[in-house]
């Protein structure tokens, strides 16, 4: 894996929306606007590459419940009531909770109101991938419905906001998606060049009805249908076989990783001790706050970083330096933006300003910042926030969408859909 | 598990330390101080039931090392030169993080001036439970000065401030104090009545090497010996057998569960669902911030009920309920506070007010409260900290302790060790 960003006192220049350079010596040049970020850190933007956005009204809904009574009982009656203006409080409480907790890049996976959700990407000047997540347990007609829309979307929005926006072609699992679905899917995205994305190998259960059903595992199956043959990332990928996972690492695909997700639901631990001694493209996503049930990458790396050690009674089974790697850098990759998630010259000037000195990140001497990032840190330690070059969060204050309107929404959208 | 707090609107009044009552509706006596806790959280104060606040500089030294290059390489020579004022600035670092993030009852075992952390403790206004950790790998004449000083330290110390302090005999584990000098303690403490302390079955190695010395089981052993008899806490116990778990059933120990430090440290993940079953008294603890990073219960909160739901497949493993009991009541009786850790009449007034409407806990209707608190909410949603009835912490700041002094005393005391 990289070894991450180099820690440095210095100077960064920005200049329509790039990193213009980086300096240990004051630059002299007239600037625009200057940041004064003295005794702070600024680390990349995070990189959160799985979730789904229109849940986040149902945080905190029917947890501890089993998987299948959790979405019977609860989260498919609540969600067949969503009107796009649910959906609209939704990610505009998912877009506010990610930038205040430093991240700049997300992937949302959602079968509801999707153009509504790349206008609100691009009101709060994020950079999001928009992936309208196709089930395919209907009718012939209604996945081909499906589909066109979702190739629809990629044409309307793909590279649009100057590149901020993104289209990959969601399926949304084999366990959802019969084969000749999935290979139709498959087909759309060779030809037009789109990236694919889908839940994969998320629990115990459907990997065995798979099996049972195919006579193959799913990652084996989907291999076989060509999935891999392109750009793709699958979330989860928690009971992936040793086969499965050799395959994974010679297609170069890429794993979001989404520990918290995982626990709560009792899916499991993925195995990403031996992703990384195989080399797999491992990056970080939270899933939902339905799931989660929070949005922070912090939190989410603080649980990559320690569940795997512990697993395995291995302390060095994953570094801190793995783990800011993946959450930022190679989740950058993984969402098919070539120049996010690092510091550094010609890169994408995604970042926040991380206040240190909290009794929680105290002492701070210069070697244990990164170990303080993913050990101590805190989303609530993000004061300021940029992505291509424009602030996003300025002393913990939203500055492109409204906060109190965002809070009174979310609490009025819940509401109504209680009435 | 008892099903926790009930979650209601209403008014509580505090009279000399004590909740007096909580009513729903306001009270007309004459107050000598009213607080306007309007639309927040009144949550019990957490009880942090073990750590060694001494190693707080240590934060963020040597992660991701194996245990032996850790402890061998980076701790042992680290602390070989503390001084008395070092462990001063660490212990103040650590009452300052915990008490910001509405922790009220701590237990330390440390070996060096334990008196000066009892003052400490009352300086600060919190409740502690100093254990002067006695390692016998020394001479016989070494033990008994460990021993006698230990209960020095009881007879000076128990139940001082009010009852706020409390002392307890702590062997630092099976597998540093030989068998009979564990008698020794052991004797000691039935003789006074002193409540027990050890750390326990922590790691594989331990148990492993434990049964090749001895025969038997760490915590079988500790039973021969007499050590469940009276009052007693084990820290961690992540490998006891199954008959090892009905044993500390069955003899009413509780057992301080460190999700964190365990999973840091590569010793693997305590089976919480079998306690649970077994019905064995679990409470909550957060180690050392050298094996943590953070002393943040809310943080220790998220991995006790995530964790064993994702190990065990199994989301029913543990429900928030639980976790919030294990984090306050049961881990005020486990260190023998019979009045803590729950808002009721006649109860100490330890509790904390927790601000609701952040980005990460909405929406907020009332009945998912308790789930907020343990899958959403973090330790800087604290405002106010009280215990005792006295308020330590109003808007986020610390009201006994002078936090400037505490940040550069850090930062001083480390650079001076390094010199």
């Amino acid at each position: 894996m990289d070894e991450g960003q180099p820690v440095k006192y210095g100077y960064m220049v920005i200049n329509e929306g790039k990193i213009e350079g980086i300096y240990e010596e004051e630059v002299k040049e007239e600037a625009g606007e200057v940041i004064d970020a003295k005794g702070k850190l600024i680390i990349p933007g995070f990189v959160n590459t799985h979730g789904h956005t229109g849940s986040t009204l149902l945080r905190g809904a029917g947890d501890d419940l089993p998987l299948n009574t959790w979405l019977k009982e609860v989260m498919w009656p609540m969600e067949q009531r969503f009107t796009k203006e649910t959906t609209k409080a939704a990610t505009s409480l998912a877009i506010g909770e990610m930038l205040k907790s430093g991240t700049t890049t997300f992937l949302d996976m959602y079968h509801l109101h999707m153009d509504q959700t790349a206008e609100l990407i691009l009101e709060s000047g994020m950079n999001g991938v928009l992936c309208r997540g196709m089930i395919g347990l209907c009718s012939k007609e209604e996945q081909a419905e499906k589909l066109k829309e979702s190739v629809e979307l990629y044409k309307t929005w793909h590279n649009s906001g100057d590149g901020k926006i993104k289209v990959m072609l969601a399926p949304h699992a084999p366990y959802t998606c019969p084969p000749d679905f999935m290979e139709m899917i498959i087909e759309k995205a060779h030809e037009h060049g789109i990236a694919l994305h889908t839940h994969l190998s998320e629990t115990r259960k459907e990997v065995e009805e798979h099996i049972g059903t195919y006579g193959k595992h799913p990652a084996e199956h989907l291999s076989e249908l060509g999935f891999f043959e392109g750009h793709a990332l699958i979330a989860h990928g928690v009971h992936l076989s040793d086969v499965e996972l050799s395959l994974l690492a010679r297609k170069g695909t890429y794993i979001s990783h989404n520990p918290k997700s995982n626990l709560k639901l009792g899916s499991g631990v993925a195995d990403v001790k031996k992703m990384k001694e195989k080399n797999i493209r491992v990056c970080l996503g939270t899933d939902s706050s339905a799931s989660n049930n929070t949005l922070d990458m912090f939190e989410e790396m603080r649980f990559a970083s320690l569940i795997h050690k512990g697993v395995n009674e291995d302390p060095t089974a994953v570094s801190a330096r793995d783990i800011l790697f993946m959450a930022a850098q190679n989740g950058g990759k993984a969402l098919q933006y070539e120049k996010k998630g690092r510091l550094k010259k010609g890169y994408d000037a995604d970042f926040s300003i991380v206040e240190p000195g909290g009794m929680h990140t105290l002492p701070d001497p210069e070697e244990r910042i990164v170990s303080h990032l993913v050990y101590a840190h805190k989303g609530s330690d993000v004061t300021d926030v940029f992505a291509n070059g424009k602030q996003l969060v300025k002393n913990k204050e939203l500055l492109t969408m409204d906060e109190e309107k965002i809070r009174f929404n979310a609490r009025e959208a819940l509401a109504k859909l209680r009435r």
